[in-house]
């Protein structure tokens, strides 16, 4: 509709500059797409199912037979999801991609497909642009994704990323947030709150550099590098133990809440068994202020929490004594009207209302 | 990862105002995501294809048997693709789903899902985002598809919107842009050049406000509620006429030049024969323009441009002159060496380069 707009769809800026001239400094949609066939990666027995790819109106694919299909979609947006003056574009391609697939382990699916649409700046120059594809292709890759096609638009300031992921999983064992049932245990994967400490030392660093331990190495690895959890995801769904799951990407507290919602039942959590990595533990300690914050407030940590109906909870015990699964039990499902509870030191369930904790991390972020 | 994200990803605000409050001038994503699923339609027949939609990590469908599937994603930017200067929420939605309900009639598939993903900015309100809505789901509910999901954000200034779109096809009736072969007859379905006339139209009645004849009134409502050419499209995949087809969003130079190059083809337009509406002539004589420009450099028409093999002419002409297809042959495909050559008045074929009328739209706008 507005006068540039048939422009803005077909290419974008290298560097600045405004006039209408091409140059080097300009990369072309057709440009972009042709480095995108040449470099796409020919990801394990997907080939015979992409019957297009990248460079039509559409993807198109064949799908499994006998599956589901699942597709979620995540919006991006500079400064708000994520930012330059902390990561490079390969970094934050990488991220985006995992919060994307992590949907997926979330429902038990195994990712297949990706689109990628970007809405690029003035400021971003072609190699920033092949820098953001090369990350999100990382992570894809490792996860037998393949990216089968996607948008390029022009910005004016804000940077923009929409990933859309397609999965493909047996009908039967698709995990949904709405399948738990009272009495039913909550498990987390992983470690919790390493993402949350991982941002701040970033942040740290950058207004005073500084050299890095092994410890804190280790958050900031897990706030930049995180994982989808699809080999725990496949193992959940396989068994059919699992009665529920989400990812953790808004925090312990925020996505139980989801279960909650979706299963019209409450939660107890127990703060004592939350999982917390020993760099998290000193970390927290070194800045006076309590690890369980972090583990309940802090997000992106990517894990699976998940419900266990009782009649399973020996086997998805066996399954983590020997060394199958990583999770831990931390609390479990109550009758909707008594709420979100954390248990802490005392032993007594205190309420965990939603105002509180949205209050504690959007007005005051974290609490010693 | 900013301190902000958990909060960003849940709720947007109503009106102004910057403190973490809570307030009626909030509308949380649960609220959203509520208010979605009671005023969803039950699309035809989709219902028990719908494993589960809005409110999860992922929404899942059961593919159709028989089918491929074919996806596209869209990523649309306020001040770019759209600006409420001159629409209202509503319309905005409904052209941006039927721009990507049109990448469906392009390929001859039938759209059939849609995911809305939209980072809105601080000036939103509940009631803006019900309308975007209100105009997405107008456009696909006529499309027979229905909003399976999505994601909210927030944005600090500029609104997006990223809609992605799966459809159906029989696989041996997709349509491709690589399709075409050397001696292919183009064709174009309805008439050229009025979207961008009724833009034109927009904008000057926003400067100087004006009452609309009849004529006018029609170039308006080609720019503001387009149609995607879903039947046209049908036809053209179950008759196998086509060879191959793309839908007219840039304009009809942009969008030949990517048939031509995923076809390793040139192709030849006689401007003499192109569609065009008695308002559009109107218009722009009046406009002291040739209506020529519009019709091949004007975007947004969203008419398909498809080519047809000789063998098959005489059965499109058939469906033409029976009123089935609404349709003109406009040019032909040549070899690639030829380029992409225009004739004029004169008679003589002159070279179209991409350069020429890029240049035209985007440094000086449509000429006279």
């Amino acid at each position: 509709m507005p006068p540039d707009r048939a422009r803005s769809k077909k290419k974008f800026r290298q560097g600045g500059g405004s006039s209408g001239r091409r140059s080097s400094r300009f990369i072309t949609e057709f440009e972009l797409i042709r480095h995108l066939r040449q470099t796409t990666p020919d990801v394990a027995g997907l080939s015979s199912s992409i019957l297009a790819g990248i460079g039509d109106d559409a993807a198109v694919i064949k799908p499994r037979r006998g599956h589901v299909l699942l597709i979620t979609t995540d919006l991006l947006v500079e400064q708000v999801h994520f930012d330059f003056a902390y990561m490079s574009y390969r970094q934050v391609g990488y991220r985006a991609a995992v919060a994307n697939l992590s949907d997926m382990a979330a429902m038990g699916a195994s990712p297949r497909y990706a689109l990628v649409a970007v809405a690029l700046n003035p400021k971003t120059t072609a190699a920033d642009v092949k820098n953001l594809y090369v990350g999100i292709r990382e992570a894809c890759t490792m996860a037998g994704t393949a990216v089968i096609g996607g948008d390029t638009s022009s910005s004016r300031d804000t940077l923009f990323i929409c990933l859309t992921i397609l999965g493909e999983a047996k009908a039967a064992q698709v995990l949904e947030r709405s399948g738990a049932r009272k009495g039913d245990v909550l498990y987390v994967t992983g470690t919790l709150g390493d993402s949350r400490a991982g941002w701040e030392i970033l942040k740290a660093r950058r207004s005073a550099p500084s050299s890095v331990g092994r410890s804190q190495g280790y958050l900031l690895k897990r706030h930049i590098r995180p994982t989808a959890r699809l080999a725990e995801s496949r193992i959940l769904a396989e068994t059919r133990f699992a009665s529920s799951a989400i990812d953790l990407s808004d925090g312990l507290a925020g996505d139980l809440r989801h279960i909650c919602e979706e299963s019209s039942l409450g939660a107890v959590v127990d703060l004592r068994r939350l999982p917390l990595s020993e760099s998290l533990v000193s970390y927290a300690h070194a800045q006076r202020r309590n690890p369980l914050d972090y583990a309940l407030l802090g997000g992106e940590d990517y894990e699976l929490l998940f419900t266990v109906p009782m009649k399973n909870l020996s086997r998805v015990d066996a399954l983590i004594h020997g060394g199958q699964l990583c999770a831990t039990p931390i609390g479990w499902m109550t009758a909707q009207q008594k709420g979100l509870r954390i248990i802490s030191g005392s032993g007594t369930a205190e309420s965990l209302t939603a105002r509180s904790y949205e209050h504690r991390i959007a007005t005051n972020g974290l609490q010693p």
